[in-house]
């Protein structure tokens, strides 16, 4: 068995305006823990300033026409979402992502993102607990699991609700860097870490 | 007894070069939430975008010299806080607004900044974990509180290391607001809040 040399992942977080402001910087807190195994930026349709649903104007580092290749892709939710559903741009460039990336991972409605790029076609999926009626009607293809804290399905990894984004987070790390890196990453933000993907108080 | 009219409290977050992400996005998710109770904005020494150690540059909304009054002041931690503990323009700024504001609140090593300004000379308080013989280096006029998630002394509120600070938030919504707007905000970002003050895991 050879060993894999260790490489550099590039992580990036996509925003909108109006995204929730913890389901983008929940991860971002993990991921950015190892800065020796991730690089991390933040991308958008158009680089700069980009404000949150609470307000909070965080810095898109890339726009769509110059980000650069992804390894890890992460698409949070927010009411934002919403009319990003409509935006055949931001569908092009996910189901292109999509097709790059050696992982794809959603936070509560960013899961809505990805049905309607047709991204979650036949696979297991979760999102917020208050969207699947609107999931549902999104689309029929997709198999919604109600009660889960994230569900992974291949290089498919959507969480539920905000705060489940970190959970699923540490659990990406795990999968990729063993569960010492993911323990020291919760260890370090004192982040009671919920490890159990069926542990969903919220469902 | 008169039922209190109610206001809307202005909720500032300090930004620094270097802050951890989660220090302070973490907060705003939870005061955000509530947007009929909070205006959320967030300052740094100036205006504009503002680094994170994971490089996640949040735009500050107003600088020293143009931030309007505010109720609640958030002070986050992160490596980047121990160049700040040296800048008597930050300590003199942090004491202007101790002396304004109903609640200052911090989280992680951003007690330490509390620290050096002399703001807790005398008060119970806690900080990271791993800082606490810096802590008492800096100040041993402080009672530092080693098990603790948060502590409460008067109009302080400081919180243990980067996630503690989301207990933190939802119990000082729970003070200022009751316990039904926490338990909202809390459910609203399927967050399993640990209510409890003394339940420290990580001390």
């Amino acid at each position: 068995m050879t060993q894999e040399s260790p490489r550099k992942r590039r992580a990036g977080v996509l925003l909108f305006e109006r995204f929730e402001t913890l389901d983008a910087c929940g991860p971002m807190e993990m991921f950015g823990t190892l800065p020796g195994d991730f690089e991390l930026l933040t991308v958008a349709r158009e680089s700069g300033p980009v404000a949150s649903v609470h307000g909070v104007r965080v810095y898109a580092d890339y726009g769509f026409a110059d980000c650069p290749p992804l390894d890890i892709l992460l698409v949070p939710g927010g009411i934002g979402s919403r009319k990003e559903l409509k935006d055949p741009a931001v569908l092009d460039w996910l189901r292109a992502q999509y097709a790059a990336v050696e992982l794809m991972t959603s936070v509560c409605t960013g899961a809505l993102l990805l049905a309607a790029a047709g991204i979650l076609d036949g696979k297991r999926a979760t999102s917020n607990k208050r969207v699947f009626d609107e999931a549902l009607a999104l689309s029929g293809k997709v198999m919604w699991i109600r009660h889960a804290r994230w569900v992974e399905d291949g290089n498919l990894v959507t969480s539920s609700g905000v705060s489940a984004g970190m959970d699923m987070a540490l659990a990406v790390i795990e999968r990729l860097l063993g569960s010492e890196k993911a323990e020291f990453v919760a260890q370090n933000a004192e982040y009671l870490w919920n490890r159990d993907p069926d542990n969903d108080p919220f469902a």
